[in-house]
């Protein structure tokens, strides 16, 4: 893996001419300073600055800049850097996003400011922002732009070509899209090849090179647009309403980047962060979203050492168990937890699905065995020879190899599981099957104790 | 969230369907029954085959759907499943692939059955595929394909022009690709737009219209054209050796498939899962390769275990703390992961970087003070009222209190310390973290109780 050398100090200059820069409203500085950084580096200097010097930098950049900068953000950051501009700032930075972008970001904002925002845009923009922020984020709708590049049925070869080469219209926009022909009513009939175009008279019609087009409908999901892009080269699919109409078109680019989002949002949650969580967000926000997830938690917790409560006399005869009950409940958590991480990517890239959860499960006994035995002999030795009682090896050797064998197989399958009954896996995978494995752990290794206590104590 | 409806039965007649036509080498029936399917769903079902009947699957069916499926699957199991081929059938499989998608395969494959297969190619293919092959997968030379749409600086619009309406060129290959101009020693010098060829004679020098153009060296890396494709427009880059020749072009599409595996490869590892692993791939490398993880956590799991060994005689003589060990150590992991989750988010999105650990160090520790106390309190509740303790009650509060503080102080900073030493943050975070809060968990508790013994027996 190829990184970039990592620096060894934090690059106090370039802070302190910033902040110089921004003492004096300097744009051109602030804008010299920096333009020549990848947009990454320049977004971590301004987030590391106070929210005054943050809305003076975003203010006094040029708009192509800052509105570089708003969408190298995540979505949710964005948007809580452009409600903290003056209204018409941030319409000056909305004119130069895409319009996919611009819903994006006023679907994330508070209400008075998105209406502050769009009451100041140009009508028809504003009109086309309201249209797409109304479609669920994660379908065609909800990832298209409002513009598509199209010409009408009666237009010849002649038009389009003018119009390509041309300064009027921003052609760069549709970056390599074909042009889609409509008919009297909206609908999509054909669409033309720049081959095509480029070999017929300019006088002929389009009607006669153009080939039907393949459409995509606004409620298309996120996974049915990733298989058509996998399926076909095209660079974007026109979109069309339930009605037929063409309403936008959705680019290979918008669906790459849903895909991306969607893969950190899911890693996040498993690590127990839902919602898109940035260290620039308020404290009281980040700390009551973490509490939220770990309030459950607690609770299921509570639930698992309810079993070792029950075993309260064992655990005094033979206190040495405590010493291994915190280790088998967490090997089992972590077993079970890379079962649980297979099955998401699985479930991301499709290979998998909620009925497949037997097939699963028998995939995943076969390496909880495996991994069961070797872990349960090495952890039983250890067990054996720290303690000098070969009975204590045993009873944690063997309850370690059932709750492996417990917490692989079910590790594979609870996503699955959680998928089938409308939850969230991501989220909800890794708790459940932790009080799973720590409730049968501590039941396994106190429950054989009682049995094997004789040759215990 | 849109997701598709989710079905309750497996298709089962799709499934005995397919063994039917695969019974009878029936060719035809083989690609009617999976070319209408979802490329991810085509690919399941030929993933539940057995080994033979996949084979026989991708034998008979079109190369081309066969290298759609190859390159619907992750590039390991794509690779095992050309391998699986005769050479002469992955041949024409590959023919159909792009350059980098056929480096990316060859790299994955043994060296066998890689050179099986660059042998029967075109030579010139496998030049270049060789080529491709050497560098490192994460840069512009390790994703770009070896073609590129070039002209010389001699020729003129019209030559362009014509290519482009020829059905001789496979300009589709170049999706939207600007020509580029290079000199006598294969130096880019220029770039044309589709505009200036449209809006100039035919007869014209491209030297003429052409701009300067950007290129990038074949060492960059993910995180560099991340940025510069963020910056610009551009579908695809020129590639130049660090002798300035064009080798190729790397295109928007290719960094964001990069970026997705890569985002996807680390939330695995984040779960204990090193190496991409698919329940397809066999189950001894699939165990092996989770063992590897296990073993090194169970040696963090046996040093953390010692420190109970410590003080056995205050666990004696207070029993019910061991009820609560594995909950404090177990809780504050979860507020520690959190804490490592947001950190590497934040890293792969560089907005932050090692340097800024003690930055990071602040943002978490006001998170960690709030939700310790709010822990803390909530869990030293339970045990007063369950134990009927007020001194059990404080002191595992308190332990609970001190350990999420340090937990979550900790989970914030640890990745960016590995990533400074140059170890692996993904992989080696969690079980780190794990370790310390279970040592200091486990210490909280039981020298609290230890001081506070008095009140508690």
């Amino acid at each position: 893996m190829s990184e970039q050398p990592v620096e060894i100090q934090p690059d106090r200059s370039l802070e302190e001419a910033l902040l110089a820069a921004i003492a004096q409203d300097d744009a051109a500085e602030i804008s010299a300073l920096l333009e020549p950084l990848p947009l990454a580096d320049a977004l971590r200097e301004i987030l590391q600055l106070e929210a005054d010097d943050r809305k003076k930098v975003l203010t006094l950049v040029p708009p192509a800049l800052a509105a570089h900068l708003i969408e190298e953000a995540p979505h949710e950051l964005g948007a809580s850097l452009m409600e903290a501009l003056e209204a018409a700032r941030a319409v000056e930075i909305m004119d130069e996003l895409d319009s996919d972008v611009q819903a994006d970001l006023i679907g994330d904002m508070e209400a008075v400011e998105a209406e502050a925002i769009l009451s100041k845009m140009d009508a028809g923009d504003a009109a086309d922002v309201r249209r797409l922020a109304e479609y669920d984020p994660e379908t065609a709708g909800g990832l298209m732009m409002a513009e598509a590049f199209w010409f009408k049925d009666t237009q010849t070869v002649g038009a389009v070509l003018r119009e390509m080469a041309s300064d009027d219209h921003d052609v760069d926009r549709y970056r390599g899209q074909h042009p889609y022909i409509v008919d009297e009513n909206g609908a999509p009939i054909g669409v033309v090849s720049l081959r095509g175009l480029l070999s017929t008279k300019r006088s002929a019609r389009l009607t006669s090179i153009m080939i039907e087009p393949m459409t995509v409908g606004v409620n298309a999901s996120l996974s049915e647009l990733e298989d058509i892009f996998d399926k076909y080269p095209f660079l974007g699919m026109p979109v069309v309403e339930t009605d037929g109409r063409l309403v936008g078109t959705v680019s290979r680019e918008a669906v790459s980047y849903a895909l991306l989002e969607r893969a950190e949002s899911e890693s996040l949650k498993l690590q127990g962060v839902v919602g898109d969580e940035l260290r620039s967000m308020p404290t009281w926000l980040r700390s009551r979203r973490r509490l939220a997830w770990l309030s459950a938690n607690i609770v299921l917790n509570i639930i698992a050492a309810s079993v070792i409560s029950a075993y309260e006399a064992t655990l005094t005869a033979v206190i040495a168990i405590a010493i291994f009950l915190p280790m088998v409940s967490d090997m089992s958590g972590c077993s079970g937890n890379q079962a649980v991480g297979v099955t998401m990517r699985e479930l991301s890239l499709g290979l998998v699905r909620p009925v497949d959860a037997f097939r699963v499960w028998l995939k995943e006994v076969s390496v909880g065995v495996i991994n069961g035995i070797a872990l349960g002999i090495l952890i039983g030795i250890v067990a054996w020879v720290w303690k000098g009682n070969a009975a204590l090896g045993l009873v944690i050797g063997l309850a370690l190899a059932m709750n492996t064998i417990l917490a692989v197989s079910i590790g594979g399958v609870v996503p699955l599981l959680l998928k089938r009954l409308g939850q969230d896996p991501a989220a909800a995978s890794g708790p459940l099957l932790t009080t799973v494995t720590d409730m049968a752990g501590f039941f396994f290794v106190l429950s054989l104790a009682t049995l094997m206590m004789p040759w215990l104590v």
